[in-house]
Formats: structure tokens, sequence, C-alpha cells
């Protein structure tokens, strides 16, 4: 395995090579597929064959990023990875884990598993990689390409609001708006639309929010139980994790996903530069400074017994 | 009254003059504010007395607007406006109307009350007008004008949501970062900190949501009696009338809160070139296409009874 931190080198290879698969990570947010379409994008309008390998199925409000890509089948050869920091994320993808030869990241953390792996951390989202992989190789931004990379931005910086969002995240945002990028549908659609059973389940989870530490930690919870109620199922549920920090005074925002009957799949998100990352570690998870997971084993008491003391710990600090 | 397109003649303006009281529009928001810190803090730097004049006191979560700004008084003698459309929006600040000599404006329907005024529609926020003139002034943007030009662009697009954002938008919020401007912790206390009571209040009301014509309208309510069992003023209500139109087939989102006994206060949301502003016109109100206000007669039962109706009309045409 080899690093590289020479975009030349990048570009280099994917003009090279021919026949991509394109993985994204298990659980695909906006990044990770606006990273693999527009890629696609770029690499068929560069003459080459590439297709985008998915975990599971396309969710539907990501379904424009298929537009203007040709899905006519044919047989990979060279596997690419993007926004994937750890194979354990490739999920039922990791059949072709032996494969990768090349993995195009932002997180800070990634653990080597390609053949080669370029891992520019200060960007915001593994789009904005995309986007200067893009310039190096002169493609020429059209809208649907303008619409995947503004998606992955968009989506990694909470809408520019997150600490990652630097200057040169604005200015690609710029550059892509001025390539006809729809980002008002984009971020309305991102952002701001919700089902009615999704809402609901919304303010259930808020009215049922815990407080600890003086109001520093806010704890949300979901259940199968409670997703049955509502009727929402375990991929909608994401979203739900950003409450608890909106809360004025909370530092750490906690949610519990119970996953099955063993496991709850945390979330946390902080303030103040408390770090979510090591937090999780502590239960073998991981992330950035502001947002991380893990999943921790247990009964939602036993979950939270396990993971409040050691919040507690870096609140103290 | 004399129209200038010519932003040099606007900076001319500004070397010319001294003694500068800078007019805000009442209920002061995050764009006229930003507008007037920024330009008061630019006119100092230039060695020029001026001041900010207020209507009512400034709100707290905008004190840190205060930074760096030389407090002492003077007589004042060049008046400007920053962000007011029309003399009405002057408030208590309406004893000054009559000796304004320059507005600063981005209001496509501006009404000219003003000697001189520059307004420039395509600027998504008055701010990005203030940018602009201190550019030609060379001013030197420090940190606190930068979290004041950042404060006005981030509230008035939404967080660079909604559709008046434009490249230039992205391209001045990137030069305002490389100023040092506290981006996150501006949008986290503009868009994400809410008090403990208000998000309880939030998940009371979306609970109590109702749904008419198919889904496509979504109505929420709050009493008087309700925001007294929440602990909440009727100031920090804004924001909810926002919830009704983000869930998914919604097409008109209203809000009613009541005033007094016998009026509900209407906020209309709208989607699908649904004018908001022709529905509120049927009850002498006004506003945007995409939102308007108005105040209706009633009990809570006979104002949905006045409105619902007029709102199928406009969904069926």
């Amino acid at each position: 395995m080899k690093q590289t931190n020479n975009i030349a080198e990048v570009a280099e290879f994917f003009k090279k090579n021919n026949n991509y698969a394109i993985l994204t990570h298990q659980y695909p947010d906006g990044d990770t597929l606006g990273s693999a379409y527009a890629l696609c994008g770029m690499l068929q309008q560069m003459g080459k064959k590439a297709k985008v390998l998915i975990n599971g199925t396309l969710p539907k409000k990501f379904e424009y990023l298929e537009t203007g890509i040709d899905k006519t089948d044919f047989e990979a050869e060279t596997y690419v990875s993007v926004d994937i920091a750890d194979s354990k994320l490739l999920g039922e993808l990791n059949i072709y884990a032996d494969k990768i030869k090349l993995a195009v990241d932002h997180h800070e953390l990634h653990k080597p598993f390609a053949d080669i792996y370029y891992v520019k951390a200060d960007s915001a989202a593994n789009c904005e990689n995309i986007y200067l992989i893009g310039q190096k190789l002169d493609i020429l931004f059209d809208k649907n390409i303008a619409n995947a990379l503004y998606t992955g931005i968009a989506t990694d910086t909470g809408c520019f609001r997150y600490t990652n969002t630097t200057p040169t995240t604005h200015i690609i945002s710029a550059r892509l708006m001025e390539c006809g990028c729809d980002a008002y549908t984009i971020n309305k659609a991102m952002f701001e639309t919700v089902s009615k059973n999704k809402k609901a389940l919304e303010a259930f989870v808020i009215g049922n929010m815990e407080y600890y530490h003086n109001g520093e930690v806010a704890l949300a919870y979901t259940t199968k139980e409670i997703l049955k109620k509502f009727d929402i199922s375990e991929e909608q549920v994401e979203g739900i994790s950003s409450i608890p920090r909106t809360i004025e005074g909370v530092k750490v925002g906690i949610t519990l996903r119970e996953k099955d009957e063993k496991t709850f799949k945390i979330s946390v998100r902080t303030n103040d530069n408390i770090s979510a990352s090591e937090i999780c570690n502590n239960f073998g998870g991981g992330g950035h400074m502001a947002a991380a997971g893990c999943a921790i084993e247990g009964s939602l008491q036993q979950v939270k017994d396990k993971l409040l003391p050691v919040v507690y710990k870096y609140l103290d600090k």
C-alpha cells in the first residue's frame, strides 16, 4: 500500500486505467454518492467505462445523481473507493476488498486498504477532492457533475455550517453554481423535506430527550418499537442525530439507535473542542472532531450506563 | 432624490463626509445589523466618527457585533440607512426620516426616501453591498468587520440555501473566512441554538400539526395557553412558521399564532409556485411569493374556517 499526496499522480491513474467500478460506503450518504456519481460522470466524459457500486439500493432522494450517467453494464477492471475511511465500511461490497486499486478519501483517520490511497483531510467533503482531481483532468463540469459535487459538499458541511467548512469549500461552491448546479433544489431536498411520519417521530424523540451533566449532555434515542409505531424504516432515521446538539448549553449531543436486540448504534456530536472521535474511540468507533459514531452492546439502560461516564470524563477535562 | 449605481460615487460619499449615524430597520435582523456594524467599523477605521442607531435595543444574540466598535457618543451629521426598503420601516428612527443623505439597500422594491440611494438588488444580502463598498474604500476587513458582514450574508440566505444565493455570495464568504470570521460560531448562534423550552414547544407543535387537502396543506398553531405551558414568550416563537412547509408533499404550510383573544397572526409558506402573497392578500396581508402573512379575527376554529377554503382555491387552480 502506498500513500500519495500528489494529485497529478491521481489524475494520471485515471487517464491510464479503464473499466472503473466506483465503490461507496455502507449507509451511503451525500458525500460518498456525490463523489461516486461525479467521478463516474467525469470518467465517462473522458471516454472511459465507469459504474457506481452501491450498498443496497440508491436512496430515493439521491436518484437525481444518476442523471446523465450511462448505465450500460460492463466487466469492471479498476476498482476505486470514494469517501471510504476503512474497509469495514465496505458493507456488502466487501467482496471487492482485495481488488481496490485506489482510495480517494478525506477522513483524517483513514485506515489504508487500497493499493494507492489519496487522503486530503482538510477537504470538508470528499467531493472537494473529486473536484480538484477533475480540474487536474481538465473536466468540463457540466450541470450533472456539478450537482453531484455540490450534494457532497452541502451534506458533509451541513450546508456550510460545520467547522470543516473552509474558504476553499465556498470557492468550489461558487464555481459549481456557475456551472449550473441546482443548489436551492438540492438543499431543499437534503435539509428541508421530511415525511409526515419522520416529522412525527422527530417530535416524539425531542419530547423524550434526556439531559445530563447540568444540561451539557442531551441524549435522544430510538428503538425498533418506536420506529414501528411511527412506521419509519431504519435508514430513514438519519438526521435525528443532529437534534440533541442544537439545544442551548449542550456540549455533547448523543443519539442511540437500536440496531438489534443486543446493540445500539451511537452517534456523538460535540461543541467546544470536545472530541467526538475520541469519545467513540473508547468503544471501537471513530469519525471526526465534532461528529463520530460507534456501536455499543446492551439494553438501552446498559448502553447509557457504559457511554455516559466516558462522556463525563471528556466534559470534566 | 437621486439614484446611483456607481459604487465609486458611494465610496466618495463616505470619504467626503463625517460624523455618521447609521440607521437600521425596525425588528432588526442580521442583515441590517451586520450592514450597520460593518459600515460603522469601516468608517471608524477611516478615522471618521460613526455610530449605529437601533430600533429598541440590540437583541442579545447580536451583541457580538459591537466588538471593536468605539461607542463614544458625538453629534451626528451624516445620516445613512442600511437595508431599509421603505421609510415606513424606520420605526422609532422615523424622527430622522428627513435627514437621510444616503440609503444603501438590496431590496428590489426599494421605495426611495434618501437624497441618494444605492440599490443593488442582485445582492443576496445588503452586507454584500457593504463589502463591495469596503473594497472600493480599501478597507482592511478585520475579524470584527468580517463577522458583521458574514452575519448578514448567512442570515439573509438561510445559510446559503435560499434562491437569492449567488456565486458572488460564496466568493465573498470565502474572503470573509480568510479574514478570520467565526462562521461556525455565527451559524450556530443564528440557526442551531434553540432553548430547551423552545425545542419542547416545537415538538408539541409538530405533534399537533393538522393536515388537509390530501396532505397538501399542513397547519400548525400556538395559543397563549400553549406558550405559557412551555414558558415561551411571543417573540421567541419565530422560526416555528418554517416547519409546516418542510413536510414532504406539503404545498402550503400555515402557522396560526394567537395574538390576543380575538385575533390570530397567520404565516403562509408555499412551494410549487403557489402565491403565499396572493393568499394573504385575501385577508389584507401580503409578502413574497413563497412567504407571506396576515391577521384574521376569530377563535382558532373560526380562523381555520375562514382561511382553509381560500387556500384550497389556490391549490385547485
